[in-house]
């Protein structure tokens, strides 16, 4: 039986890092990210298992047996001003499942799952499915102007090991991670746990309206090619067109505006859409009814609006075995709307997740929560998942 | 008789003062604003007038007889990137016309009329008509960090003289300007000049919309407070408010979002909208039902909304005997929706403007076009009407 106390007193030993008013700041590839490396090293060794880091950077602590093995875990870096659960609390469980269960287990911990140094949202379980563009992402800046590539070399992981990550993956027969719900859907249903039945399918869309600056004044209605007034628009259409069905989310994420001035019609307009639902298919017939309205807004607005898909998951229906074997306490199943590395692995291999409630549904955030009677239960209830799985 | 070559003689003249690529460059307080300010000193003395500044820093090419004057001019600062006529016409034609008429008049080149550099747009008439606050523009910083009084001071203006500047308006008679047309009104209509009826009604309205940051994903709908999803239902309620009167423009300037980053629900939304009509009664009437649709979206969206006015005109219908004489050899008359320093004067004195054709309708912008012999129909009727003005 694992305890809350266990899982609290490996937790507590990421306290210290990283660790600021405004919340934690463990981004990948920095001396708060060594920092947590050395914990992990630590907890591996107190089990007697062997600590590696592959190509990609990600940690592993593994069995004295051949593999492959189940893996268990999550990730160590968090957001800048994050919280004290995102990731790290996986870890913290898959230590302490590691230590209770019969059966031998890897505990790996992803390199960079927030990606929020370099855009690069689960870049370590990516690299493991060899879904990652290597060139792309070695090359990319960082807002101090350093690269990837040389942030990787600096903290001591070789980047030409990134394209030979995918090997390690051979190891792993499957893998389960314990994570914080991101919403207070668990915190509703009274419910301390909850088994991902799936990830929702996710597009981003990057929009470029183009139209003229002039003056506010002068210029006549007629004569108007205001981006901006064709932007917001677009946002509503995006919303209404995804409000019947009530599990889909829109999110008008990010906007730039040219000249941006007091007295001047905007001239051109980059935005970002986020949408999500259960169904990849439901996005699929959003994006082309979105694409209908810029076509109708543009000619409207005598704007030009391009839609380019930034970025699209079809998201993954998790393993029957593993949910199944999740879900033998009666948890409830969801859908998850975040990406996790789970979800890249159950690319590849079975893999499930489990949701600790969270009662303030927020993440990224330092007032994000979690009891750790809760985690308790996700952790006996995926060590008893592990016991069971072929 | 004025010709178009007395014009662009004149004009010529400042044609190397701030020139680049990249349009006019000609901030208020600069070199290139010294430079202007030697070119209209060599300008004034070719026609035996005295050249002074006042306290705001206004030019003033005066006769040697007792005021009150009817004044003519324009301004010759220019935004950044600007064109050639804007402004610089005004004054050109202004000492055209002196050197052709038989009345004493005074040329005025009104100081920082763009207000590119402290957002401080008409300083110089403001000045005088003693609407001006002061103590607020002089600690105003521009991009560089440099305050107003401090880039006055190097530029060889006590700042202090600008509390007395009201005294300088006592010489005028009245005001005359010309200036390029920054819509295509006059291009549409076939029409050389057109007569200043009025300017437009103006109100810039400042948004807060206060929402919460949140996980683009997993945050249901229901738990949403998106405030850049609120601002958009806004701005289409804003104009759609404004759709039913075709003089009414309204325009969304300027928007500040926070995070700004992908898969963030935006928290915070900062937006400026900018609402112009001939009659400020109508802008009175929008503002009100633009109140209440931000109500009703704040409660439908779960943000907070705060509407401020950050500047408002109340516009200015120009002198009746004025407008007479301009309009005697036949120009149409039309409502200008930009501010001018004639508006401004005209608040105190009988002032007018001539605006002269620009194909474009651009300004702002080395985009913006003029025909010198257009201009020299607009400087012969500014010329008629003063020597019929009492």
């Amino acid at each position: 039986m694992i305890t809350a106390d266990d899982i609290e007193a490996r937790l507590a030993g990421l306290d210290a890092i990283g660790a600021t008013d405004a919340g934690f700041h463990r981004l990948a590839w920095t001396d708060e990210d060594r920092a947590a490396a050395a914990w992990f090293a630590e907890q591996g060794a107190r089990l007697g298992l062997r600590v590696e880091r592959d190509g990609a950077g990600n940690l592993w602590a593994v069995p004295d047996v051949p593999p492959p093995w189940w893996g268990v875990g999550s990730h160590l870096d968090t957001v800048a001003g994050g919280g004290r659960y995102d990731g790290a609390l996986g870890v913290a469980c898959a230590f302490a499942i590691a230590a209770a269960i019969d059966r031998a287990v890897a505990v790996v911990s992803f390199a960079d799952e927030e990606g929020a140094r370099y855009n690069t949202p689960t870049f370590g379980s990516r690299a493991l499915v060899g879904r990652l563009d290597v060139d792309d992402v070695l090359a990319r800046a960082d807002a101090s102007g350093v690269t990837m590539a040389d942030a990787m070399q600096r903290f001591g992981v070789d980047p030409a090991g990134l394209r030979a990550a995918p090997v390690a993956l051979e190891r792993l027969r499957g893998f389960l991670e314990i994570h914080i719900d991101q919403s207070r859907a668990l915190e509703e249903a009274g419910r301390p746990i909850g088994v991902v039945s799936a990830l929702a399918g996710r597009m981003r869309v990057a929009v470029e309206i183009d139209g003229e600056a002039d003056h506010a004044g002068t210029t006549r209605r007629s004569e108007r090619r205001d981006a901006l007034a064709a932007a917001a628009r677009l946002i509503v259409g995006a919303e209404d067109l995804a409000a019947p069905n009530p599990d889909f989310v829109v999110t008008p994420t990010r906007v730039l505006v040219e000249p941006n001035a007091l007295s001047t019609i905007p001239g051109a307009v980059r935005l970002w859409l986020d949408a999500r639902a259960p169904r990849i298919e439901d996005v699929h017939a959003w994006r082309t009814a979105v694409d209908e309205a810029a076509t109708r807004i543009a000619a409207e607005r005598r704007v030009d609006i391009r839609l380019a898909t930034a970025s699209r998951s079809a998201g993954v229906e998790f393993d029957a075995a593993v949910r199944a074997a999740l879900v033998a306490d009666g948890a409830p199943e969801l859908v998850c709307f975040a990406g996790h590395d789970a979800g890249v692995i159950g690319e590849q291999r079975p893999a499930g997740m489990v949701l600790v409630r969270n009662p303030t549904g927020v993440s990224h955030s330092p007032r994000e929560d979690v009891s750790v009677a809760d985690a308790a239960v996700a952790a006996n209830a995926v060590a008893a998942a592990l016991e069971e799985l072929a």
